[in-house]
């Protein structure tokens, strides 16, 4: 799984019929450092996070393994919010 | 799911007999921040999507949960047209 | 969906068995403004391209769904061979 | 398989119910020369890793083919830890 | 499929019981024009490949498809010893 920050969402009313009901929203990659960089996900949303908030999410088959995504053409899917975590004995991160 | 632009077509009459009847589409890619890189997909077309509208597409196994595209040897979809997305709060990209 | 030429042919005759009969073609990648690059991969061949075509490839789980190459060890099959395709109005390759 | 180095771990309280009871470690990458690179994956163990032990993990849909992680949402997991490997006949890691 | 040369090998004890008896190899990755680059994998080896021969290994859900890999955590295998590979009608490789 990769990290990524909640920076936006976006809105497609045109789509594939399995993909109705879905929250879109954009990712911007973090590092294990904490730092942002310049990629980015559109991710379904599993668990309900927030604009801002740090995130864990899958890809490829394995993100139509949540119980909303599955058997759905989804390549990406957030499938926790991350509390903290650390490197090396140093805290990188608390929500 | 990534971002791409429609910026052509592409056709081919020998293929894969399970290919047969599919559009294929070429994608630039399009970043978060609205900007098209140097990257491209060709992409079956789910949703009817028409030149230089923006699209999300899903890749891998994924691809092949469309309804049309279920079981082919396909791994890259457009399975949404994108009406708009914000960042930071910031509308980046209004159909 | 990528795009490739066929620039070559690899002989393998210790293999698994499930892959015996296949035909291994080297390609060659090629942009969507028809250059290649530097990038290959060894795809077997399920539409009889030949040396030179520019063809379309499937890779990952997608390189199974061909008659041919269902449930093999292979993740990148050669789906297609391109007529033609063109970017922005413009045609940039003609078989 | 790809190597890493167990260098953290990451707490996320509120996930999809399917990834409840895991253990999410921070990997670094390692080389096979056993440098570390600035990539990073986050990976839930499937064998007992410890701190600063150098693991081989899975990524994809392979990830869900230990006891632990079939269908869930993981798309990556600690699979073995390593004891040595040799690369031109010498010994590059040892535990 | 992609090109590697058997560079060495690796030994891992504490595994997942699905991975028992598995020889991992160090492949170092092998481009088109038969030069070595700086990437690597470690992969099952499903065809007895010796020490500085060239391979073709599949990754991803593909590496499972090898009879002794099916169902297991395992995202690459090599499935073929290569002989010869010819590129632009130059032989660049022979066993």
């Amino acid at each position: 799984m990769l990290l990524g920050r909640v920076v936006g969402s976006l809105v497609a009313s045109r789509k594939e019929p399995l993909m109705e009901g879905f929250k879109f929203l954009v990712l911007r990659e973090v590092g294990v450092d904490g730092k942002e960089s310049a990629g980015y996900v559109v991710a379904v949303d599993a668990v309900g996070a927030g604009p801002d908030e740090v995130v864990l999410y899958a890809t490829g088959s394995s993100a139509r393994q949540t119980v909303a995504t599955r058997d759905r053409p989804c390549d990406a899917v957030i499938m926790a919010i991350v509390d903290t975590w650390e490197v090396d004995g140093k805290e990188i991160y608390h929500k």
